[in-house]
Formats: structure tokens, C-alpha cells, sequence
């Protein structure tokens, strides 16, 4: 039986979803919370990395089992061995071909910028705060040239070995909210830190510290043309898409929505 | 010459406001980080302490001084001698007669209540999670009951040395957005603990825990008839209030007006 759960985290004190050594890690908190209810070492399937600081309002995760539980209580079980800063949402039964990561069709993420004089206090951990006052409409005008399909070397790290840096951006979207410029962004698929490396290049060109458009950074095909990496923090990953005949839902259209959960 | 502040902090990992020894204060960084720009030991006044945990939209503080720096000075100053949970908002020239405490003429405070089955997360260090389905209805009831003047010795702490139990409760009010719910209370002055425990019986009261009304336990005069105290991490200060003539921008009128700052 396999079995896919959505899941959320706080990110800020974890050093990425991904296990690793000496390090402390959403997955590992996983997979040692599900161990203590399976009695059985595992590894899981998700659907993506998330960087150091990086939050989840539905990260998606999938493993066999033979073991029979309610679904209510496979999410008690787990939550209740997971730290409060993750929490399983929901869990779903799924066909044998289902993988998290493989079977994904779209991922979306939502940045936060908070745009004040005076510090976000509350939202420090949520959000990154740029005291220049912003022109959202050059912002919006920047961010809608990423849509289709691009090579993205100009927004990848220097340290990104995935192979292929062609990915079609598939939405984007701007909108304020008091403080707040949410930046919103889904494509099938992203290199390292790339949504970063976008939000930091359109607010470098809203500062007026860089002259090229998103265009024409795009064309460059170059890092260097490019603008700062954002910080992880105001990075939340609202989930992967699927395939509608997977029936899962497993993602949160937009950041406002998670206050009514 | 007399200058107030208003100051603005995040709770969580402070033991309160007011100095102690053996233990990491709001008062205790704020003279060291004014020290730090002024060169001279001081000790501020201010309009109320606030327990461990709470934090504050609004503190207001004084302190006399021969220095003269301009407004934007003063604030960027003492700012940099703070952690970044501890914020200085806004400095006003104040007359001689001025005192933080003594002169303000009613106090505010709002108390964050997240209501879902689903953990607050993000939320966490600003709200008390409540999984029972609430009755904002039978809340909101219950909460007018405490409006006018009435003696509060049923909704102090044990604790509490203050002499007078007769309190003003001069404004209070019960708004819901999305997942929230936010009461907002108003008085001359508070008893140690008092908004917490009148939340907190509000909440035992909503979840049929109490059969006594607010009216009832008012009139009671024992502490043992109210409720829990609710935890500190919901409460926020929004500010004291002082006579129109000294003119100080002193209080946040409710929580969603923080988003604008």
C-alpha cells in the first residue's frame, strides 16, 4: 500500500528538508517519527528539497507500508513524535505508481517580502525586509517576463549540477497585502535557489542597482548578470501539483489561505 | 528635558519586562543599549510591565536627559544597541510633569486566540491554540459582562500585592479573522495577571468547563471560581493612553494596524 502525506514546517531552525550528516533535517524528524510508530527503518519520497530556513505549507512525502491504521490515526501517530514546528496535514491512498517526486507536475512557491522603515519584529523569521520604498508595478512588469519557457543558467547557484536548466515558468503573480509584496511563482520544475536568485533580481532592479531587464538577464545565460540570492526565509513551498487522477491535495493555492487551516 | 519613547517587542524570549536579577529583560536591554549612547547609568520609567512571554505593540518609556540629538538620532541610537526582537518606534518631547506610568489614563491590551483542530504553527509564539470549536456568540456575551467598574478579585494571581482590586474596564471587544479570534480590553489599570485569567474563564466558560457567568464569578470575589490563566504568548500591549494635552502618539488602536507599520 502506498501511502502520500502533505506536510508543513516552520523551517527556520532545520538545516533544509534533506537528511544529512551532522546536521538536523526535516526528513530525518520524519523518518524517525514514522519508524517509532512502524517499528520499521525507511526511507521516504517528497517532492522536493527545501534549502536551510526555507518554510512548507505542503511538502508531499510517500512510502510503502503493509501496516493498517485510520488515516486519523497514522497522522496522530506521526505528529505526536514530530517536533511542533512540523506537522502532518493529511494522508492519502495512492496507486503503486505514485512518487512524490516523479509524479509532480507543477511546484509553487510563495516569497515574502515585508517593504517598511521599521523592522517586521513578528514576521523576522517569515519574511525579508527591504526598507527602500518599492514599485510594485516595475516589480510585477520584471516578474511576468519569466513566464514560459527560458533557460534559467542566469538564476541558478554556482553550485547547481542539475543538467537541464530549461524549466517553463507556468504562473506568476504579484499582490501586496498592508506591508506585504507576496511574489508567487509556480514552473514544473526549479534549479538551486533559483526562485531566490528571481526575487533578489527583481528587487535589485526595483532598487535601481541593476540596469538589464529580467529579459535580458534571462538572454545572458550567465550568474554574474544577475541579482542576490533572497534570503530563505521568506521562501515558503506551497506544494507540488499533480496529475488531477491522482486525487491528492496537495497544495495550498496561496499563503492566505493557510490562516483558515 | 523630558523625552517618552514607544517601544515595540517580541515577548517570547524575554522573563517580562521589568529588571530582575539572574534573568534576560526588555528594561535591562533598553538601559544598556541608552547607556551605550548617552554614557550615563539611568533608570526609565515606564507605563507597565508586561509578564514573560508578552509582547508588546506599544510600551512607552521616559527618562530625563541634557543631551541634545535630533528624533531620528535618538531612535537609530538606541536601535542599534538592540536585539532585533526589541524595536524603538518613535521618541516625543515630553512636559517636565510627564511620567510613563502615572500619567497614563488607560491601558490596552489584546489577547490572540488560534482556533483549529490543526496546530498554529507559524503562529505559535503569538497565539494560544484552542482545538475545541468555539461559540464567539456566548464569548463575546460573556466578555461584556466584565465592561464598567468591579472589583477583580476573582481575576487576579495569587500573587498580586496590588492594594486597590477595583478596576475600570472601559472598552472591550471580540473580532474573528479567518482562523483567529482577537479580544481586545481596555482599563484604567490592570492586576497582576488579570487579562490572562479573564480570558482564560472566558474560554472555560465557551467550553462549558464553568457553569458560573462572568457576572457570577465577578460577584464571587475568590480566585478559585474563574478559570485557567490563559499562556502569556497570546497577550500583546497595544499601549497606554494618556491625557489628549501631552499629545504622544502612545497606543496601536488593534492588532491588524502593526501589518501597516
Amino acid at each position: 500500500m502506498k501511502l502520500a502525506f502533505t506536510l508543513e514546517y516552520d523551517g527556520t531552525n532545520f538545516s533544509g528538508f534533506q537528511r544529512q550528516k551532522n546536521a538536523l533535517t526535516v526528513q530525518e524528524h520524519l523518518e524517525t517519527a514514522i519508524e517509532e510508530i512502524t517499528g520499521t527503518k525507511l526511507t521516504i519520497n517528497y517532492s522536493g528539497r527545501t534549502d536551510a530556513g526555507v518554510h512548507a505549507l505542503s511538502q508531499v512525502f510517500d512510502f510503502e507500508t503493509d501496516i493498517k491504521r485510520s488515516e486519523e490515526n497514522w497522522i496522530k501517530g506521526i505528529n505526536s513524535n514530530l517536533p511542533k514546528t512540523i506537522f502532518v496535514k493529511d494522508v492519502f491512498e495512492m496507486p503503486q505508481n505514485f512518487d512524490s517526486r516523479f509524479s509532480a507536475i507543477e511546484r509553487r512557491y510563495s516569497y515574502v517580502i515585508y517593504n517598511s522603515k521599521n523592522k517586521p519584529l513578528f514576521f523576522d523569521g517569515f519574511s525579508h525586509w527591504v526598507t527602500n520604498k518599492l514599485d510594485t508595478d516595475k516589480m510585477e512588469s520584471q516578474l511576468r517576463m519569466f513566464l514560459g519557457e527560458h533557460n534559467f543558467t542566469s538564476f541558478r547557484s554556482s553550485g547547481c549540477n542539475s543538467k537541464n536548466p530549461i524549466k517553463n515558468i507556468s504562473y506568476v503573480e504579484l499582490k501586496t497585502f498592508e506591508n506585504f509584496i507576496i511574489i508567487t511563482i509556480a514552473a514544473n520544475a526549479f534549479l538551486q535557489n533559483m526562485i531566490r536568485i528571481m526575487v533578489g533580481t527583481i528587487l535589485d532592479i526595483a532598487k535601481n542597482e541593476i540596469d538589464l531587464t529580467i529579459k535580458e538577464i534571462l538572454d545572458k545565460q550567465d550568474r554574474q548578470y544577475a541579482g542576490k540570492t533572497a534570503p530563505a526565509k521568506g521562501l515558503f513551498f506551497l506544494g507540488p501539483k499533480y496529475k488531477d487522477e491522482n486525487n491528492i491535495n496537495s497544495y495550498v493555492p496561496n499563503l492566505f489561505d493557510r490562516l483558515k487551516n
